[in-house]
């Protein structure tokens, strides 16, 4: 069923490289600290893009959408001006109306920021939460991490 | 006709308060260039609700917004980290569809960035350009710099 | 010893105010969800100066500064162009480097989004950890919310 | 000379491909205005590195950096979230300390924004202009553009 996965996408997580730009960083010298959320954004875009579900599709397809519900980050280390960072998405759970995803921002040697992130899929016309289609929950499970694997996707 | 002027006028110009904080810096340790757009569009959009012409207005009664056609920017000197700043904001054209703006970012001593703003008026549903309504070219004329009285309001 | 807060200051809390301006807003038509986390950095930047302990003096007085490391962030409802929001920042926990505060982002009738920030204070030089100056303690217990009293600084 | 350029450079442009997502548009469904500044940034900091004279280079090995000075803008037609835009970037003239650089965004169609960019040559001690290092010169000539030509923007 996964024969067809995209270079992006190895042992279950989706890669996007990103690049720090002067508009990521402060006066600190390091990236700021709401910036992470932008990249992890891009991040999730393109995992949906490269598995095939875009979100746009979405939209005009069912009329729906996700919406960021919960987010939590932990900031372990500092991105600096010119590096190369690479955000790696995987699912961790998918229920109902909800997609909770496990999105890490390293660089070359060490992990420097994790993302836990709570999305919920709702209505474009009421923002009301709705199933997630079988189209995106099929497709998103290529995303899913080992630790699924056991009790089955909840 | 200027008598019920907000505080936030005065000489012709409206005045609108910025702090610096660590978003709007870049690991040069100043303000990231692109961010005084912001600073000048806050300022903009506070002046016209100090007018009694608030934008959002504009829309509901006339279909109507402004669009930015064309900026330009001298940058002169940097600012830093908890600085305050001032955006001061006048009218240097109104024609037809279009309104001129200059717009000066300054600290406690000296001018940092002049913008040169051209807004375009136009329709909301199509963005053709359209006339801007009496009521706003009136209450702009609160902030004629000196220089557009003798020949007109070019 | 809480006689002189400042007018930002009621009932523990630190209100600071927040226009929601067009560089705020995505294509959703909503408050982009990282940039509460900018509305919540600027309340707590201005939280401190108000309390009298600015985070630039702590770096020239004691070479220390506030370093995010932990964030979590629900989001409750969105929050439109124009609106007026709050941000209401009170002190949770101080416990030797780590200060937790818990930020509510409301418009006039209702919770939007709610942060519990993780702030540590490290040295400048290095990074590592160090005990908050006694200073900055006793002024953040006048944003201590009466969960703390009891037991103390948790 | 030019025998080893990228495949980014074509007749004499750098191109740098920018994906519109939910953090670069407004509430008008567009690409917010200053953004397009930060694209523009972004494109030349590659096309620096494409160049193989990386800004970060000139810093360590000259103690210089490039300063925005002027910027004029020109925005012809919105981008909307999701679409795929090139940045074009070409040197206009070089003279002395000063670079001048046109950058046009573009979508599949048609040109949106078009950029007018000078740049100092600054020594990062003291922020005073300096003649741009001949290696630098040498490498941006690659994208100058026809016009510059006959008569020598110099």
């Amino acid at each position: 069923m996964n024969i067809h996965l995209p270079d992006s996408i190895r042992d279950g997580e989706h890669l996007y490289a990103v690049r720090v730009y002067y508009e990521d960083t402060d006066a600190g010298g390091v990236v700021y600290h709401a910036n992470y959320l932008r990249f992890a954004e891009r991040a999730r875009t393109e995992a949906l893009r490269d598995l095939g579900v875009a979100h746009a599709e979405m939209a005009v397809q069912h009329g729906l959408m996700f919406m960021v519900r919960r987010i939590k980050v932990d900031y372990l280390g500092p991105a600096r001006l010119d590096e190369s960072l690479v955000v790696a998405t995987r699912v961790a759970a998918i229920r109902g109306a909800v997609v909770e995803l496990r999105q890490d921002v390293r660089n070359e040697t060490r992990l420097l920021v994790g993302l836990d992130i709570q999305l919920a899929c709702v209505r474009v016309t009421d923002q009301r939460p709705a199933r997630v289609p079988v189209r995106w929950t099929e497709a998103l499970m290529a995303l899913s991490c080992r630790e699924m694997a056991p009790s089955g996707a909840q």
